[in-house]
């Protein structure tokens, strides 16, 4: 049985295509929108011109990026090229929605080439521009890429630094921002200085609208997202999925415990933060003794586990084997008789990323399959992983969503609870993961594509 | 236990400022935003100038507007002092959140004031401009004022339109639209040619993007939208509410009819329309003889009864007496235990209502307490009389939403259902209510209030 999201009402291919100079956020913000439509199961996918440049030219000076270099620009048209007939085989093949052209795509002469091929294949071309003269904007792109492009790789940082801005300039000279007067015909979203301003000319479809809706959302203010599942509850205890529990002994010494933790994590911004729980019982005792704002919310709610919902795994494997198996085999398209999908979870907790994005500094206290959506955006996990992730009880979760990659932090308590957590193939529950004594642990998220320059 | 929606997060106020020259949609627009906050439960009025001009000249002439006319001057600063002043009174005194000021504010000495006085009072606030030079859409407007405007009532249409034209006139004269460069500094949204262009500055905090989000979205286009609950199902036979039951025999009966039910209601339109379903067997039985294309929402569902799924109400009042007579206390908000109250299912049909502003002509099978929302969007019923709202099966009903009224239709299959409405304070169902033969009657939803000019 089908379910369609709203993503789904218009049958239509869309070409995002990027403009703007260089340290402009443009890989920045098209990472983005690739995770979140991606989240959204909206099949994306980010073509950056650079990438294939630099199969011909890997370490370019600023020189190669003048317009009077015939033998620079014949290389880099022939990898925009490159790009955009990947870009296409991609379309017809693999039945892409959305493509971001990540690129400066600087004069209308790109332009309009690029709009003849979208053309010409039905796909619907949307520009989206990133114009910013915040000089404290431009020089903390310039830093993030002297750091992490390719192009730059072992060189003196202020050689680099140097380097780039002379291509900036290449690029300035050339330079044709979108305007009303000249563009009017023309699907575009301009972000000037992030997003001060944002001058939207004729959006048509449904996802345009919400492309439009999450990059006029988005802030590079930094900030963290703190994650924790409630203490172990009764349930937990007993091994039983769903319900509306009270927390056991060891769920509410977690609760006693929390505000030291997230001083621990938080820092001196640790009084800086807003408590969101879910409006189950277990959520809002784990934060009883918190002394930040608190917000309830309904769409932070577990997994609606219907007809299984108070049984354990045990149980649900006897009462109903064939929904069991079918589970394991996909987790995350299997629905509960009466109840939710992983599927169902992401789409009633896309307000809450917005709003994610809208705000800084929140710590989020849910449940094991909403944190699992909720972690699967922040880290871009694939939708196949996402429902097997391990998210154990009484730890503490710190994400810092930096330029290119998100950083996360596990802050252990030491307090023992059970595992919630049931391998495929079989009704039992794992060890406990939360014993021993209080750790931290630091991984780093995998690194998204590298900028283009 | 207070939840909180996301338009909570922020403790704020906000002052949306019109700007516009007459006939623009300034009151259309605003109606619309009142409507949508209210319906989300967030605290919204609009004051119109035009209302408080009018108590001190009713019948005014084109010269009345001019900017020379000193007597016109005083009575219309004296109007819009007024009603500034009732505006302020509405904050505090009935914690207002979202003011409209439904004016022309066509110069910047008078938006200037406004701002002054907004800050003062700690109100944030957002100029919104509709600017529009399509000739099309001015005329369209002008015909509705001049039918619809109290300053014109009884007078010949004709003089009425030429009257209005001069009019417009003496406020272009003076008109100063926003603009990024002399208004950079403000919060402003300027739609152009209904949402042709958007433009968009230093839009902070939640409540607004949400305005802009919404306001992004309307079309001005004519379209319609139908409703019909599924047919009666097994459970409705034996007065069990929720479940996921087949339709009985009568049921059957009315998906058979439905196509020609829905041909007579949408005439040539009928083959421009897509059905929406929830995602329970009964409303897709119901649609499946329509030949439209379908889309199934998850959304749509029906409000989740959680403990009480599957009982009759006499079994709910027996099972759960505090809870059956908390219901019927205060049925908007109240939650079924684990389940949801109707505050939760209008915060899962917001992206619903979205799209309905978005698209054309729909058709949406659903369920009970899922159309009183819908239809309470659309027809602007109050929280408290929304949920016992009658809508009885084998009942289509037809919404055309006009620029300041929606005209409702429900045409009766001639088949027999029985009731499903329960009348506060008993466990008994009413009689049915669609019993008797195929008929049709009209209802026009309350006007909303009349344009300024």
């Amino acid at each position: 049985m089908p379910v369609y999201t709203v993503s789904h009402v218009q049958n239509i291919r869309i070409c995002v295509i990027m403009v703007g100079l260089p340290a402009r956020g443009k890989s920045f913000i098209s990472q983005k929108i690739v995770r979140y439509l991606s989240w959204l199961s909206i099949k994306a996918k980010c073509f950056n011109v650079g990438n294939y440049r630099r199969q011909a030219a890997s370490h370019p000076t600023a020189d190669f990026f003048d317009s009077q270099n015939e033998d620079g620009l014949k290389i880099r048209e022939e990898a925009a090229t490159a790009a955009v007939n990947d870009m296409m085989k991609w379309f017809n093949s693999e039945d892409g929605v959305v493509a971001i052209l990540d690129a400066t795509n600087t004069t209308r002469q790109r332009r309009d080439w690029l709009l003849r091929l979208c053309r010409e294949n039905s796909i619907e071309p949307m520009f989206l521009e990133s114009w910013c003269n915040d000089e404290k904007i431009i020089m903390k792109n310039i830093v993030d890429v002297k750091t992490t492009s390719p192009d730059y790789e072992g060189l003196d940082p202020d050689t680099a630094a140097s380097d780039f801005m002379k291509r900036i300039d290449k690029y300035q000279e050339i330079y044709e921002p979108l305007t009303i007067e000249q563009d009017g015909d023309l699907t575009f979203v301009k972000l000037i200085n992030v997003s001060d301003q944002v001058i939207i000319n004729r959006i048509e479809t449904y996802l345009e609208s919400r492309i439009v809706y999450y990059v006029m959302n988005l802030h590079i203010r930094p900030r963290c997202i703190y994650l924790s599942r409630h203490g172990e509850s009764m349930y937990n205890l007993e091994g039983k999925i769903g319900g509306d529990a009270d927390l056991s002994e060891r769920g509410f010494k977690y609760a006693q415990k929390l505000p030291e933790l997230v001083k621990q994590a938080a820092g001196d911004q640790v009084d800086n933060l807003t408590v969101w729980t879910s409006t189950l019982i277990r959520t809002q005792q784990t934060a009883q003794f918190l002394q930040q704002d608190k917000l309830q919310w309904k769409a932070l709610d577990e997994l609606d586990a219907g007809a299984c919902d108070g049984l354990t795994y045990e149980e649900i494997e006897k009462q109903f084997p064939q929904d069991f198996k079918e589970r394991d085999e996909n987790k995350y398209e299997y629905r509960y008789r009466g109840g939710e999908s992983y599927r169902d979870v992401v789409i009633r907790l896309e307000p809450i990323i917005m709003e994610l994005e809208r705000q800084e500094n929140i710590l989020i206290i849910t449940h094991q399959a909403v944190l699992r959506c909720i972690y699967a955006y922040f880290m871009n996990v694939p939708q196949e992983e996402s429902p097997w992730m391990s998210i154990p009880l009484h730890t503490l979760i710190k994400l810092e969503p930096r330029a290119y990659q998100t950083i996360v932090q596990r802050i252990k308590a030491d307090i023992p609870a059970v595992s919630t957590y049931k391998e495929k193939g079989t009704s039992q529950l794992g060890e406990s993961h939360a014993s021993g004594n209080s750790s931290k642990n630091l991984i780093t998220g995998a690194p998204i594509d590298k900028k283009d320059g």
